[in-house]
């Protein structure tokens, strides 16, 4: 194919939408001298043609039709920023089934539905680009597939979830609590007025799944991703992990090895010494430990209208490319791994764990002896007493124990009288030699 | 092209060939699923046949005839990793002219003769990649070309010289000296025993070079390069600068605007607040400032034999893609801009100036006002007198001032009788929004 113009339809206008017709059109030069073709904004889907909008656009662009863009064969690539499952799935099959070439930003279709839609663009020859679906200012996902493809990756780490980070570093700087702090968040727009996908750690899993299956090249999905939220998260515990040189971090982790992976996302303490204990605010990083590269590192802006604009215009011009080289549809990425998933008796961590506990003789003996049963051993605790409310705090890092031990003690506890509470529990990840 | 198997020619077997050889020969299955292609390492240049390897080698594989590999019709790629600059150019170019790929981790060639060599490769319709030039843990290159493609770039700041990097950490961190430092690190291994292309920082000239031809699409060279070394910093300046929030770094700077760019290598201080502060050791990090990205960081190992094996073998199964693919040679980059440098009157940075002078009344006036007639305003000044020495020590940090306008007033001081000594001087780097 050689032509010198191509069209691309939009799926949404909102601030995304808004983004990538504002790069188009403002680096136009940029872009021909980069692809030789000029590319063109041919057709934008919206609910509302008479809106006003934050850039001039020629009335006759719009249109409310899915087949405006869908079916029309003015239309070369279709570009999908409207947000939503199902819906969004339609269109996109149906826009591959029409030949046309996808770029979208959807993160929850992708961990979803990803192996379905790359295997019908695969079928029908055509690219399907996602780099915006995970952290949008940091090109991890072109990183994961080409820059590191030679080498075997161990282990990615991410903080993938801006809001989430934008909270707990508030907390962590001013020793606020939680609901103070979300409050904040959402009057600033960093949250959404209901914070659950956030704050419940569902948009980390479904970027943790994508990442997942780029990595280790399985097919990793939504299901495989055991998720625990930070919305428990203290104030308290903050200050207990900086006493002993971690932060609290929502973590997404995927770790491989020979046989099996594993995938969570869980409020982590993280020792301060690792890159990404550092990463404050809306801030995003992925960390990527791979077996010949070591310790590499991607930052950036997670989110953002401009920065994921970025992101789906950058695909747009790697689609652009392919269809001027004729290689469209065959550069696509897929998992030609078996997958076998760890059992919480594989999965091993160390851990953080804090328990309020009654003052009496030999309570501490108890506890560790409890831990000692599992084979846990204990890299260090503290006890503190509270003699007028007859109470002591135990603090406690466990050594490598597994996610069954660990599972089972927290069940234990809850049976032994004199503990009165389990006040906190974290993963607790250190670098690479830990 | 469908080949079913590609052979590769190395140029050069020290610790980055070797680390190709392992990786290429370990990682068969997972080469063979991403490229359907059967990479197999053809032949190597040495030195020596019979030199002991640390790695088992088929003695038929090896050659000290360059002729064996440039003009084997049997070799498709060649991965040049001998290093040296007019050898290693002779040998591509000879490779390109016999149709051979190649692949290379040369960033001196490539800053001084990269424009000829892409030119040669063009015409060739050959592929010539070279991710592992700069940065070796790092897709730097890939990032910068592909995924923020579509993005206008403003500024690239970069720890591009772990060696350097090591021991400025370790004079931050321990209050050392240089030379202490510098001891210790060539004892480790980490610098060499002539330090001159990493402390005086002609290696990270070099890599800044490359990063600002492909950053801002101009021919940028190693002559366009303003560099001044590490060797001078103190244990003094570094507390100092913590004392005012800030670390000193060798940092490569290249920046645009609309008409021109400048590219620099110095020791620089950068506030603590921006994520290149906290970049330790021999790691390196690459920051980079897009109109849309906003800020993005990347970060990992600068050298060692395996990430920089990474980095040439992952261009390695791009080459044998594109060779699939039909489509070698075209996706080459070439600068599309012309150049503009920057003239001192255009050149602008914070600085920081650690003066000592006698101590008479009038002095610190005489000083901020030969700074006022430079027209540069201070942020923060600070004076502290030496009674019994009848001496002061003067330290400030301008605002946004013209490097002309600096050097100027760095003559000036030298012919004024009450300023003993200059004793540093630092260009002065925060944040975007500084």
């Amino acid at each position: 194919m050689n032509k010198n113009q191509v069209k691309v339809g939009l799926l949404g206008f909102g601030t995304v939408g808004t983004g990538v017709v504002r790069i188009i059109e403002g680096h136009q030069e940029d872009l021909f001298k980069q692809t030789n073709v000029e590319i063109k904004v041919g057709k934008i889907l919206v609910n509302d043609i008479n809106k006003e909008r934050s850039i001039p656009v020629d009335p006759e662009v719009l249109t409310t039709s899915p087949e405006d863009i869908l079916r029309n064969p003015d239309i070369d690539i279709v570009i999908e920023v409207m947000g939503g499952i199902n819906q969004a799935k339609d269109y996109i099959l149906e826009a591959l089934e029409h030949g046309k070439h996808v770029v979208t930003a959807n993160k929850d279709l992708m961990a979803i539905h990803g192996a379905q839609i790359i295997a019908k663009a695969a079928e029908k020859g055509c690219d399907v680009f996602y780099e915006a679906s995970v952290a949008g200012g940091i090109p991890i996902i072109r990183s994961l597939v080409e820059g590191l493809s030679s080498d075997r990756i161990h282990k990615i780490i991410g903080i993938v979830n801006g809001t989430t980070n934008y909270i707990l570093t508030k907390m962590s700087q001013e020793g606020a609590q939680y609901d103070e702090v979300l409050k904040e968040a959402q009057a600033l727009g960093y949250a959404e007025s209901d914070p659950t996908s956030d704050v419940e750690g569902l948009d980390a899993a479904r970027k943790m799944a994508i990442l997942g299956t780029l990595g280790f090249k399985v097919d990793c999905s939504l299901d495989d991703v055991d998720v625990r939220g930070m919305s428990k998260v203290t104030a308290e515990d903050i200050a207990y992990g900086k006493k002993l040189g971690y932060e609290i971090k929502l973590l997404g982790i995927a770790k491989r090895d020979q046989e099996s992976i594993e995938v969570s996302v869980q409020p982590t303490m993280i020792h301060q010494s690792h890159p990404l204990a550092s990463v404050n605010g809306v801030f995003n990083a992925v960390y990527v430990y791979g077996e010949a590269v070591g310790e590499t590192m991607f930052y950036g802006p997670g989110a953002g209208e401009l920065p994921t604009a970025t992101a789906v215009t950058s695909d747009l011009v790697t689609v652009v490319k392919n269809m001027t080289l004729g290689v469209s549809g065959r550069g696509m990425f897929a998992p030609y791994r078996e997958k076998f998933l760890k059992t919480p008796e594989q999965i091993e961590s160390k851990f953080f764990l804090r328990l309020l506990v009654s003052d009496q003789p030999g309570v501490l003996a108890q506890i560790t002896s409890m831990l000692a049963n599992h084979e846990i051993s204990i890299e260090q605790i503290s006890q503190q007493l509270d003699h007028e409310r007859r109470e002591a705090e135990i603090v406690l890092i466990s050594h490598m124990a597994t996610k069954k031990a660990m599972d089972q003690i927290l069940e234990e506890l809850l049976t032994v009288d004199s503990v009165k509470e389990i006040k906190s529990y974290y993963r607790v990840e250190g670098r690479e030699e830990n």
